[in-house]
């Protein structure tokens, strides 16, 4: 039997799907459903209800470490990503993280991704540079997402200074469309937030995962996200919604709510792919 | 009662202890000595056990939450913090965490470092710009240490990028020391083996407090380092050892052989500061 192979992975869920929409498991315990608050497994199952209701509508789910670790609830995402992979096992699992730390550190943040949560990819931060990427590349089949140029109000801080004449987070595609990609499996981070930046980075790397977060609370904008980070239809391009799905409806009915709201996203996205290739 | 400040705390806990010393707490489960090895509290006990033996030779201790989540020993590292406030009150933590995201989940990696952990302060990465950094300063009296130049082999790929006329990391420090600065509170994580470019960041930083990995085990020399980031006598330097002391000795008295290896280490500093300031 062949390695499990992130890559392949998500192009099977996008097909099968017909969607390029991640949901973003980004549990706010403040913003629990009243049916839900107050109870000790609320959070596990907001977030299995949120999974079981979207899973046939997306091509990966990210959840957001984070939010289980402010709650003590790491046994809760670990219990999650088993649950997806039981019930949807064809639905890769996007930790993110964000870690990045010296080679012998990041080994450990590797086997916590990987061997401890069972994640398909996991998000990285580049600024150690490649020794702080390679221990996650290891792991064979295994995905890395860089992040490029993020979708925060602050993300030019850093990310759009001009460096040896290109902007640090063209720098960063740059090296991982090239010598930092020797296994294939790295994929870049780019907010919706910024479409100039995710066509820029779309024509320097060419058909690489992108994994677009920014859409819906953040007010990324779809088309133009679309037009921006799809050149060619088999370009790897996924857009995260997290807040606006999760949050679509405080009722009992909050993941039949949720569902809605991600079907919504996900045809809106559809229509404009369809118009995308139109235009070519 | 005035709220606890990370500042003035760490400058009690040099005094105090006459020591620039910072042990990293990196416990690799592979490495605990035989006679913990198998207990179920061992990695807890090699914690503590080490703790407790050179808690008056440090101004600081400095747990890294990698080791311990690839574990799932996070209720571990709860208790091991806890039992430093409860036993030595004196001598800050910082959670070497490394994280940076979005406001909002930027939010939830600070109520997990300060109110879960109750760390003293945090490391931070700085790639995704302020507003990453913004929440953990909303926690009153907690310091933050931004990644500059850090000590891996990898560290030059982006932050020595010369960025505007300036190397990549030169720019962070200045960010830090400037008006990203606020609160008073900042400090940088600049590695021992680049002497050159922790000298560069004294210069541009003053007296900010900078936290050295990589003498002991990564190679960094003491001498060179206490050169480079003592430019004045009330320059708040931190020097980070963690393998080198955690492992010391293998055999029963590990704990002595830490207390040894941390004691060698902090009189070994201390003798280059002397030279130091008889150069002036």
């Amino acid at each position: 039997m062949p390695e499990p192979d992130f890559i392949a992975g998500l192009a099977n869920a996008r097909r099968a799907a017909d969607s390029l929409l991640v949901v973003g498991i980004d549990p706010d315990p403040a913003r629990l459903p009243p049916v839900l608050a107050g109870r000790t497994d609320g959070l596990f199952e907001f977030c299995r209800a949120i999974v079981d209701a979207t899973a046939d509508l997306v091509c990966a789910f990210k959840p957001q470490i984070a939010y289980f670790a402010a709650e003590r609830a790491e046994a809760e995402l670990e219990a999650l990503i088993d649950h997806i992979h039981a019930r949807h096992p064809r639905v890769p699992v996007i930790l993110d993280a964000k870690r990045g730390d010296i080679g012998s550190t990041s080994q450990q943040y590797a086997r916590e991704a990987f061997e401890r949560y069972r994640a398909d990819a996991v998000t990285v931060n580049p600024y150690m540079g490649f020794d702080a990427v390679e221990p996650y590349l290891e792991y064979p089949g295994r995905g890395v997402f860089l992040l490029c140029r993020t979708s925060n109000p602050g993300a030019a801080d850093l990310q759009n200074l001009a460096c040896d004449g290109e902007a640090l987070y063209e720098r960063v595609a740059r090296l991982a469309c090239g010598k930092w990609n020797a296994s294939g499996r790295l994929g870049l981070v780019v907010g919706a937030t910024a479409p100039d930046e995710l066509a820029r980075v779309r024509a320097l790397v060419g058909p690489m995962p992108l994994l677009v977060p920014g859409i819906g609370a953040q007010g990324g904008d779809v088309e133009r996200t679309v037009r921006a980070g799809l050149s060619r239809p088999d370009d790897a391009l996924l857009l995260n919604s997290s807040r606006a799905i999760l949050y679509a409806g405080a009722g009992e009915d909050f993941a039949q709510a949720a569902r809605r709201a991600a079907a919504a996203t996900r045809d809106q996205i559809n229509r404009a792919v369809a118009r995308r290739s139109e235009n070519d």
